[in-house]
């Protein structure tokens, strides 16, 4: 079966909805039944009614046909709700309870494996978060807690559901757009080579973003990739590469883990982005998401602060960028409307008093010149003369067709307006190296699509 | 003369004051008659009254005695201006104004070096943002756009305005707050080595953080940081490091720049910790200022998501720290209170419905471990069982004497809660790696306390 109804259900079954806010089986029904608009039955022995929704004991006694089942109940009940939902002829099921291979529990988790198997039920999970997307919430994390990012090409995979919660989090309060989260747990049935095939072809997925502590078949995986990246972009943030790292991994998931050296090598073998940091794993997927590749490594740094911009020419050097030089036309034409004391050089420095009107002829004329094939614009909002036009001036330069990445940072006034630059499809770095190092990623990923193999 | 009139002036001249919002010499006055509790004077010889206060022609019409001149007037005028600054006897002087050796106008500048040596006035800049304190805010960016950090005990220098004015937004967005603010622009006068050696004495600063492109004179900053590293901790992020960066930096402030290895060896021996990146300034200079230094390399992790648990024992390798084993006794006494599916070893793992309690219980338990000499507390505040008392309890840990770091991170929920435990003087990490990274340089600190030479 495809995975077609984790992600487009027509039903949904919450076996352990519970009428007590704050549990677990309570949270997941409320955010579902705000998110989700086919039917919902919220299964549970002993209540009639869950959040105005009718309440059944058992799956077995839903009339109408089921999708997909999502279990919140303890691990010792989880096998036989499972067989429950296998004789009601369910097809997929997302187990959030823990208590199976991550704490020792590996016969359960055994059991378990072989009672779908033979049951011909898809699993997601156990010990997971299930799936987030726009009209699919079955977070448990309520709404005022944790903010939903709004609909947008990322899609996530992770291995840890704390950690893919967050970074959801994050997402949404930096205005970057999410197509589907995927928390996948102990992953005894669907894992994520499965997740990256079924994605390949989902078109609001315009770059896979994936927290990995184990891989479940290394050669399934780097074939798959393989094919996919050569379509779209996969960024990799592997947790477990030093050896107590490793240990804790077994400990964590229940599953082997191999050495750094080994996943780094198959990551590259697959065309695979691997990110260092959990900074950069958000970092480089917004980025691949969000903009064209960078063709070569000539960029253009346009900036109203100086300091700024000798901050980015470094991280360029770090990052085996170009900060090229301006042809003598674009020279020429940034003379025109630059006041004396700014700089007509790559950096290009329009210095502190720039308003929109500088930024929009200086990025337009840099993006003009053939020498320049992608462009740092910093862009420090807090300075008075900077009006909300640059957000329009960004927009514009997108016609371009070559990167752009943006760096601002600051507080409410400044995190509003760059919540608005994500918006328009250009990624915002809270410093100038992220900006640059982010670029550096479009080109990398450039080398990636033109590799013959 | 010492440099006591810059910080505790008794009154203030602004010398090209102006009616017009928007004005840097307009938004200056603003924010400085809104902070500052002296006299202020501001000098324009075409109106009689700007923001209800008196204006003067000229500061020789003042009768009264200036403390301090800020001149925010063009480069062309600041040498008469500085002249009548003398005549008038002020003793410190700080210039905003640019057009100096950053655009190439080197004259300009030493013909304005000569004249206020001469007349022994003190000055800062040109070419900079003067100061920032709680009560001397002379800023030109307005408070809606750029926020105030709270008074703290982190002192900032910075030879790029830009990149200092946006770190103190970022500091106020996450409630870390500052002491001094010092925007160095092209030192003519004042440079980095005396603001250090002057802020050695000031009880208010624990941490001096520095962005510099260039430093005055090597020998003399080397022997006053060396003593002053032995008192307080100061942490550096040079820019101008790859040969294009030293090129900027010529070209941005007019000094001369030597190469990145002369200043880390110079930034090594006198025992100053390099930042590599601007997050790293940022985060080392909030973890120096308000822990005390880790005595050993033993860490110990507690958390509520078993992969940010990961990434942080990841993390604890690349930085030289050791998630140590935790003593029998430990191990009993978290037993007593941890559910069957936490995990009891280091990273102490309490899982995704930990409440605060279970946190206090963890947290109290590893911190009496004579093995742990520092913690890094891992809280996701997002899960729905987790109150603000968690706060309390991170602030009741301070007792124990051994460095805490929290790793934390979400949107507005999250970032209210991050506040006020910064607000305790715990420092909030986004990245689990970077709770870990600043742990370990308080761990690099206390051994440059032990160093003898």
């Amino acid at each position: 079966m495809s995975l077609e109804k984790f992600f487009s259900p027509k039903s949904v079954a919450v076996i352990g909805a519970s009428r007590t806010p704050r549990k677990l089986g309570h949270e997941i029904l409320k955010n579902l039944k705000e998110s989700f608009k086919g039917e919902i039955y919220p299964i549970n022995p002993n209540t009639e009614e869950i959040l105005d929704l009718k309440a059944y004991p058992s799956v077995l006694e839903v009339e109408e046909p089921i999708d997909l089942a999502i279990i919140a109940l303890p691990a010792e009940t989880v096998s036989e709700l499972v067989k429950e939902c296998i004789k009601k002829k369910i097809k997929a099921c997302i187990i959030i309870s823990s208590g199976f291979s991550e704490i020792g529990e590996k016969e359960r988790e055994l059991e378990l494996k072989n009672i779908s198997k033979q049951g011909k039920i898809r699993i997601i999970g156990p010990n997971c978060m299930g799936i987030y997307k726009k009209n699919l919430d079955m977070l448990f994390h309520p709404k005022e807690r944790l903010k939903r990012p709004p609909e947008g090409s990322i899609s996530f995979i992770s291995q840890s559901g704390a950690f893919g919660s967050i970074l959801l989090d994050i997402l949404a309060n930096d205005g970057v757009g999410v197509s589907k989260y995927i928390s996948i747990g102990n992953k005894i049935d669907v894992d994520e080579t499965e997740l990256i095939d079924y994605l390949e072809e989902d078109l609001n997925t315009r770059c896979i973003a994936i927290y990995l502590e184990s891989i479940s078949d290394g050669e399934k995986f780097i074939k798959t990739a393989k094919k996919i990246t050569k379509k779209k972009p996969i960024v990799v943030f592997k947790g477990g590469k030093t050896e107590k790292g490793v240990e804790a991994v077994v400990s964590h998931t229940g599953s082997m883990a191999g050495s750094a050296e080994i996943y780094s090598a198959a990551f590259k073998q697959a065309g695979v982005i691997e990110a260092e940091t959990s900074d950069e794993l958000f970092d480089f997927a917004k980025v691949l998401a969000k903009q064209p590749v960078l063709k070569d490594n000539k960029i253009a740094i346009v900036t109203d602060g100086g300091g700024f911009g000798i901050v980015a020419i470094d991280a360029a050097g770090k990052y085996g960028l170009e900060v090229t030089s301006l042809s003598n036309e674009t020279i020429k034409a940034l003379n025109k409307f630059l006041p004396s004391y700014a700089i007509n050089k790559n950096p290009v420095d329009l210095t502190g008093d720039a308003d929109a009107e500088r930024y929009e002829n200086a990025l337009k004329t840099v993006l003009n010149d053939k020498n320049v094939s992608g462009v740092v614009c910093i862009a420090l909002l807090q300075i008075p003369n900077l009006g909300d036009e640059i957000i329009n001036v960004l927009r514009d330069c997108k016609v371009f067709g070559k990167p752009i990445t943006v760096c601002s940072a600051g507080s409410d006034y400044v995190m509003k307006r760059n919540r608005k630059i994500e918006g328009l499809g250009i990624p915002v770095y809270p410093t100038s190296e992220r900006a640059v190092k982010a670029l550096s990623i479009l080109y990398k990923y450039g080398k990636i699509l033109k590799k013959k193999d």
